[in-house]
């Protein structure tokens, strides 16, 4: 990898990943207390960094995790497994591992390391299950913020998320606004709206109702409910990718394309429950990679986080009054067109209630087919905007 | 009830229903042969008629269901059940059976009276099961056709359908056109998007990985595949209303309201599996009641059926080559603005190649709220325009 500097700040010729990366974890004895009423107590979170912390600190990153992901952002592990952001993030990347110090961190309730249903409740020394107590986006941010201190930062040059996690970098601003100074929120939303409620709805029924849930406890049963999860997780993808973006990848595509070519009619099985259509297979088959992976309780607990976030609440319903509090933070919002889970419309309303408040926010919306998953993705638009905002991170962090 | 004529045909004052129906049904020995190779032998059609047929048999109009519904179009049962489309369909309603001869029809296949995979095959003894044959809208619209030669009409004034009942409408036309002056198709689309198949897969895959399913046997274990059906119905159900009818009929609301009252945080009951908001309880009601009338098997049998509609298909994709040989039949095809499983524009493809083989076609595309659900509703405009166009059509016919 070559690195020259010019008088824009670096450059990187032959962009590389950041490589290998070691997850951390840190153990916090304090309780946290729950907005449910409830605490963890005595509790893990599983971490990763990236780049180097400056001497007064000031170039540190926190990048927030959505449903399904975890602290692994960048880099590879050494299994092969590459961070769930790693063309965002690295070494040249938008958000550059050469001056930033950039976090990942999983949060509570989730099944990658940090404390969550699938580890021993320290109480009965049994996995906590269906017990874990409930979780919202505002713990996430305080165990977040706890993790950030124990690293030695005062406060984040930026905290950064898309989807789930653009609503913890939302409530960064909102419960700890001295400890950021940029928030960096990605095809989010104010909160959920019915049919995104219905959605997680539906998919939580799936699991809960799956014989082999066993009421949370299907570890004592030695059991997964894999069914349920595969569905859960087959509604969820179709939510992340545009009717459009499906179209284009699958349309109407028969999975038995060389019956298929014989004419018209013979690439039909004329079945129920075999494989017809690409689209078929491409959903099965993303239902059960995830459900040999991921924990079921997990799922019931972040998408109902994601239900319960609603930062107006508090306030009559006034998402402008929410923000009330973050005037000395700077936003930079993106939505994408396509995206019909959390569309641009939603994003907007973030922006005006910023704007209400008078507050520093740029907006982008980017015209990209792929829907909610192409914050994921590496459009070149997107990372220009990226990349110019943490220019400006950066400009006052470095 | 008061009737009284006018110059431009009959008016109704007081508009009542058709009162008290009762399901008829009809024998076939003449062996179906289906699309896919195989043959339905010796089944029975449930089907309901509202009105009278004329001396020349020209004013009888066929009504097609769609995924859940059944030839109880209108009127009412001896149980209180009232027909799905009587907002439409009787005396002096848009559809007006003063001067029509209505026919609705249960589809084979379906379980609501004709035969279908709850129902003894004969060769066995035993239900049909899994093992009912795979039926397409085309082998429905046959059998339709059976029926309705039987009743001694040679050709329909008209076949009207919503949403799969409208592709069966247009599928008249291809495969009967001269059994058939009018086609009114609303709220339907010349074959499912991906996005479309996608929803069906998942919804079928919930039912036939619910244990209690027994590979489509479930009749003979003495249980019902309920978990599985409830899920496909809440998935269903959430493509059938658009984000803002459901966003203005249930919003955030919390389910329990009393104390929602007492302030914003103590009306949440910080739970994974309790009902929460009152969009979680809806769909979980209208997922348990399906569940008790449905029957798992035809839920497969429909939601292929609608995968595998294309009329293109034979036709090298082109949609227009495929209504060549309806020239001489009328169309009525309707949308509606916020219906998001069957958009607008999948209506104007159909126009589209209706105009491109230059045949009469009306369209009109609705400004309704409701999403696809509209299609059964009451909206003014839209009755006013199915009025007007059955009125075009009874100039003709009665």
């Amino acid at each position: 990898m070559s690195v020259f500097r010019s008088g824009a700040g670096f450059f990187v010729a032959n962009m590389t990943s950041i490589g290998l990366v070691t997850p951390q974890q840190m153990h916090f004895a304090e309780p946290l207390p729950l907005r449910s009423g409830a605490v963890l107590a005595d509790y893990m979170l599983a971490y990763e960094t990236y780049g180097t912390l400056n001497a007064d600190a000031s170039n540190a990153v926190l990048v927030c995790h959505a449903l399904n992901a975890s602290h692994h952002v960048a880099g590879t592990w050494a299994d092969g497994s590459r961070g769930w952001w790693d063309n965002l993030v690295g070494p040249g990347k938008p958000l550059d591992t050469n001056r930033f110090f950039v976090i990942g961190v999983n949060n509570p309730g989730s099944c990658f390391g940090s404390t969550g249903p699938m580890q021993p409740n320290p109480a009965t020394g049994r996995p906590y299950g269906a017990s874990f107590p409930v979780v919202t986006v505002e713990d996430w941010v305080d165990a977040q913020a706890r993790l950030v201190q124990r690293l030695g930062i005062t406060q984040l040059a930026a905290v950064v998320g898309g989807s789930l996690g653009g609503m913890q970098a939302l409530a960064w601003t909102l419960r700890h606004p001295q400890a950021v100074r940029h928030c960096v929120a990605v095809a989010t939303a104010p909160n959920l709206s019915a049919q995104n409620i219905a959605f997680n709805e539906v998919a939580r029924r799936a699991i809960v109702t799956d014989p082999d849930f066993h009421g949370g406890d299907f570890y004592a049963h030695g059991v997964l409910p894999r069914r349920g999860l595969t569905v859960a997780r087959m509604i969820g993808h179709i939510t992340y990718l545009s009717d459009d973006a499906m179209g284009a990848k699958f349309g109407r595509q028969l999975q038995n394309l060389e019956s298929a070519a014989d004419g018209a009619k013979s690439g039909l099985a004329f079945s129920t429950q075999a494989v017809e259509f690409q689209i078929e297979s491409y959903l099965r088959h993303q239902g059960d990679k995830f459900s040999q992976y991921f924990d079921a309780n997990t799922y019931l607990l972040i998408t109902r986080a994601l239900d319960y976030f609603d930062p107006a609440l508090d306030h009559g319903g006034d998402l402008a009054r929410a923000f009330a509090g973050a005037c000395d933070n700077r936003f930079l919002v993106v939505s994408f067109t396509t995206d019909w889970r959390f569309a641009p419309a939603r994003s907007r309303e973030i922006v005006k209630a910023l704007v209400d408040n008078a507050i520093d926010v740029s907006y982008a919306e980017i015209d990209a087919p792929q829907g909610h998953d192409a914050f994921l993705l590496e459009d070149p638009r997107y990372h220009a905007v990226m990349r110019a905002y943490f220019d400006r991170v950066a400009a006052t962090s470095t």
